[in-house]
This record gives structure tokens, sequence and C-alpha cells, in this order.
């Protein structure tokens, strides 16, 4: 990995945990509609809904809330209480203020980066959001800026490389999700190292064994620095 | 104007119309409340929410949506049927797809500065609604690229331009808020020309007599041109 100029972080599981807060919100959403489905079919209906409108709302927590409401109103065929649709409001604006936990070794790995690399976040969910849990986090100063895309397809990526006015092979992009921060990044030129993390949302998953010159795989976060000496 | 690099062009009510669709939407809302208050007052409760809730969901038509569910919670007391909250959904989700309404001589304008400037657009509103309003306008490749700014504050402006890694002086930002296109950016030591729009959201109307050295105002946007040339 030479040549790099530019190294763009993933946020949302790793630099920081995510993806359980989601989870936690989800079970106590489906709690709610026990009485007319069991759970898991509840969480099934929701990921059908939350599919459906990501075209409409993009990623994040307001097309969450929204996705929450409209499936309240679809399993309970609008019979519901308002009671119901206070919830789910109030189980979004919880998660809108939860505290940030960053991962183990992030800022070790940052300060190590610092100087030699321009770093940028590079990730999804809504602006104010995914800007507030950045502040929060107090990694703010490592970064020359966050960069939150709506997608992260290689036509994401190609522009997000205008933006950053970079060449394919001057960029590293580290992420928990291959199929967002590592397979569309090595498809136009560039590199890529997984992170994994232990929960991934099942609209992320993908079954696949990478194998290629631009990509690294690394355990924790604070391997990536032994492929970057 | 001498020594411009950069110009910034804001999009809703600058590029194209926005406001009065949602002063539509607003105002269809309003009437599904009709029972329970005087339409102006359903909009007065709105617009409290809106302003309730902007600090935790910025700005965009998806925010809109969660405030106006929480406006039918708070003004029927919990007492209307999910119907209402279907309603509310359907006017967000039609103002998502509304087609785009260029202003009259924005195209003439962005080909007659295309070659001499950078220009990008900086705007307000949730991401992905912005991105996919700018490709539906044909006016994608007149803009190096879109700037999503979660506010329009001096501060956010003073991040665009490192971002941009443009000085304050060769900084040009064009839009119909003086509040949010002129005052901040002539703070910070840039640009400005303010093109009015009929109509502006409560939130985004200041009283303001702007005379500044760096400030021109323009009856509509082709007149930019006569402060470029």
């Amino acid at each position: 990995m030479n040549n790099i100029k530019v190294i763009a972080f993933d946020a949302d599981d790793t630099l920081w945990v995510n993806e359980p807060y989601f989870r936690e919100a989800e079970d106590k959403f489906c709690a709610l509609l026990e009485d007319y489905l069991p759970m898991h079919s509840v969480a099934a209906e929701l990921f059908k809904i939350e599919i459906r409108n990501l075209p409409l709302y993009g990623y994040g927590i307001k097309g969450f809330m929204l996705s929450m409401i409209e499936t309240i109103l679809e399993v309970t065929e609008g019979t519901a209480s308002l009671t119901m649709i206070a919830k789910a409001i109030e189980f979004g604006k919880e998660q809108l203020n939860k505290p940030i936990e960053l991962l183990d070794g992030v800022e070790t790995v940052l300060s190590a980066l610092k100087e030699d690399y321009r770093l940028v976040v590079a990730t999804k969910g809504d602006l104010l959001d995914q800007e507030r849990k950045l502040q929060k986090s107090g990694l703010e100063n490592y970064f020359h800026h966050i960069e939150i895309m709506s997608e992260k397809h290689e036509k994401d990526y190609l522009k997000l490389l205008k933006h950053l006015d970079c060449k394919p092979e001057n960029f590293l992009m580290i992420g928990n999700s291959l199929k967002s921060d590592v397979l569309p990044v090595l498809a136009i030129g560039a590199h890529a190292i997984h992170v994994p993390f232990h929960t991934t949302w099942a609209h992320e998953v993908v079954e696949h064994n990478v194998e290629h010159d631009n990509f690294k795989s690394a355990e924790t976060i604070t391997e990536i620095l032994t492929f970057l000496k």
C-alpha cells in the first residue's frame, strides 16, 4: 500500500458502535407490535418497508423512524392507537441522542496516521446526525472533513474522488462493510482494508471471498498500521 | 468582484422552485386538521414543532414529515385515526417526487460562468433529496460537486472553505436567503449576491438592509453576470 495520500474511514461500526443501537431500537419496536404479529414477523415487515423506502429516503435514522411508522400502519391495518406512533418517534429520538462509544484503538490509529495522510470520514446516513456523532466522538480534529454519501456504489466513489481531486491509486478506504467499503472501491482501482464488526445489517451483508492486490483484511483497526508502514 | 475562483449556488428557490411546494403541502396538511383547529393555528403549531425539532432533525422533507406527524399527535391529543398519519406520509412522499422547475435564466447563467469559475451547489436539506433534485434538474454537469450543509452559519462556511481549499476573498455565494446565503458569508470576508425569491420560509426571514463592499443585490439571476464581467 504505497502512494496512498487520502485515507477515508467509514464511521458507523468502524469508528464507533452503531448497528447494536439500531438492533436495540428494532427489538423495542417489535415488542410494541407483539399483540399483532410475532416479533420476527414484525422485524421482517419493517425490513421490507425500509428497503422499499430506501430509494426515496436514503440511509439514516429519520428514514428508519418513518419506516417504523409505516410498519405500524400496515401491521395493525390502521387500527392501532396514536400512542404507538408516539412510541416509534420516541425510539428514534432516543437513538439520535445516544452517546458515542468509540471502538478500541481508533484514536491510536488516527493519531499515528494524521501527519502522513489526509484523513476523511466517508459515511452514509443523515447529514446532521453523522456530523453530531463526529463532534461527540472528539475525533473531529483528526479529519480534514466529513463526506456524507447517499450511496456507496462505484459511481459514488468516483464522484468522491473527483470531489477530493484524488486519483484511485492514491485512495484507501477503511470500513466494516465488504459490500459498501470494499468491493466498489476495489472496482474503481483504489485500495481497501476490511475491518469486520460483529453485527452487520442484513442489507449490508454479502457472501464474498475477496482476493485482490489492493485489498487487506484486518482483525482490528490497530492492525491497519502494519499495512501502512 | 475580482479574484473570485469558486462560486457556490444555493439550490432551493435559487436554482429551482421549492418553497411553494412546502406551502402547498402545508396547506393540505392544515386542511386535514381543520376539524380540530383553525388552519392558521395548525400552521403555527406545525412551525413551533418544526423549530423545536430542527436541532435534532436538521433541514429537509423527512424532518418535515416527522414534524407533521408529531403535530397530529399534539393537535388531536392522540385521538386522531391512523388515516391522518398515512396522509401526512403521503404528502411528504408526494413532495419528494415533485418534478424540478428551473427558475428563469439559471441555465444561461451557469453556461456563461462554467469555463471561468469552479461552480458548486451549497444547500441545506436532505442529502439524497437534494442530489436527486440536482440530477432531475439536468444541471449536474455545470457543477464540480454538491455540498449539503447542515447549517449555513459562519462556522459552516468556514468549514466549507477549508473543505474547498479556497480563501474567503476567492469565494462568492449566490442565494435567495439574506440570513443563510449572505450575512454569514460577508461576515467571514467572502462575497455574496442576493437574488430574492417571492416566497420565503418564516425561519429564513430577516429584516436587514445590507450595505457591504462584498455585497450585491440582483433582481434576477441573469443580472449576476453584470457583476462578474
